[in-house]
């Protein structure tokens, strides 16, 4: 891991970019410096990729994870995005998805081309970042995964026992895979779904949510399309973290 | 409006208990003594009714708005429930009810019998209630609603102006007049609901949610029986009331 560039932010927060085995990342860190003594928990900011474009939104919620709550924040470009050499199979089977969705053709097939490549590449980056950023001294466990791509969350979840907690975002297409891969995971859950999610099917996240085998597990449904979270479910999400992670 | 008792609690919340118009009802108010000056807004907390037995969990609640938020919270007994007259109607609506559901029999018209009449008769009380509760000097508006009978709520929730935002919980029988007034409801809403209530229909609880009519509406499931809801549920509704109610 190698830090290529800081900012000190006007909320404290100090915010670095780095490169993991030519992945690049982000990490915010508490402006009141956690010691090894004292290392902060680390929430995992997850996005669907292309870190340019969606870098307003995904360090709106890690600087308030690290302001208000003294979290680390990090996250990392995913599979096939931003600037990294492209997965040619998804490319097909995005184009591939448009095109069934225009003709109103059934979508399962290339859902699973679509979203389980770019899982199986994504979920061992994830842990690998996690590897790196707790031998920071300044960052201990536990984990928190938060953000979408719900069955990348999933499969983190399922896989990953230092995540002790998650919110995850019902706001992409889900595989047939991941919803038997949900049964499975047993941590502390919240799920978000817009109730008007344009490019969503709300039938299949209530399903999704059904499906889970956690003990502890939340929905929350807000009104309005894909990108309108109501800034209230970050405020409580980091509650919900703050239970979990300390 | 007639005080019969008060107490203070530890948690410094003065607890009175109150007759208006022969109905049993009680008031918390926070310890730092609200003043004219700044009037505290006012939380009203629901139940299906018999206060003797629902008294722990509205207290629980309602002193918690109290404590940590500095609302005033009250309470007033459902008609035909506790120590009030009988409501002979509604008293055979609950036997056919019991009677239809064990023969699986529909209950859409008993559901009508059981609940429009109790709804008729609680929401002039609950506004009588919000009339003297409001003329105290220590309270003042807005106000807010919480808890059940959903079919009171909304109604409530439609003809009272004074209520600003309402927390629901959907875990009691909705006729079908309720889905009507529940589309004409605009106030912010918070619609709880409990994944595995066993009296109560899960279908229906999302079909109400998506029939209001309110531009900010968020629906909590989590998992658990009728009694289940969690606690982090109170503490973020409390929050959600501070939003709309400062």
């Amino acid at each position: 891991m190698r830090f290529t560039s800081k900012r000190r932010l006007d909320d404290g927060v100090l915010e670095r970019d780095f490169t993991l085995d030519g992945i690049p990342g982000i990490l915010w860190t508490p402006g009141a410096s956690p010691s090894p003594a004292a290392p902060a928990p680390l929430v995992l900011v997850g996005h669907p990729g292309g870190l340019h474009r969606m870098r307003p939104r995904v360090a709106g919620r890690a600087r308030h994870y690290a302001a208000e709550h003294g979290f680390a924040a990090a996250t990392v470009e995913m599979p096939g995005a931003g600037d990294r050499p492209p997965m040619p199979g998804v490319e097909r089977a995005r184009a591939d998805l448009l095109r069934a969705r225009a003709a109103g053709e059934p979508v399962t097939e290339v859902v699973d081309r679509l979203v389980l490549p770019m899982v199986d590449a994504a979920v061992p980056e994830w842990r690998a970042a996690i590897d790196a950023l707790l031998e920071l001294p300044e960052i201990g466990g536990p984990v928190a995964y938060e953000g979408g791509v719900i069955a990348v969350g999933v499969r983190l979840a399922l896989v990953e026992p230092r995540i002790a907690a998650a919110c995850l975002f019902a706001g992409s297409f889900v595989p047939a895979a991941t919803f038997a891969e949900a049964r499975q995971v047993s941590i502390p859950l919240r799920v978000l779904v817009q109730w008007d999610d344009e490019g969503n099917d709300r039938q299949a996240a209530l399903e999704l949510f059904d499906a889970f085998g956690s003990a502890e597990k939340s929905l929350h449904a807000n009104l309005g399309g894909h990108t309108g979270v109501p800034q209230s479910e970050m405020h409580e999400g980091a509650r919900f973290f703050a239970r979990h992670l300390r």
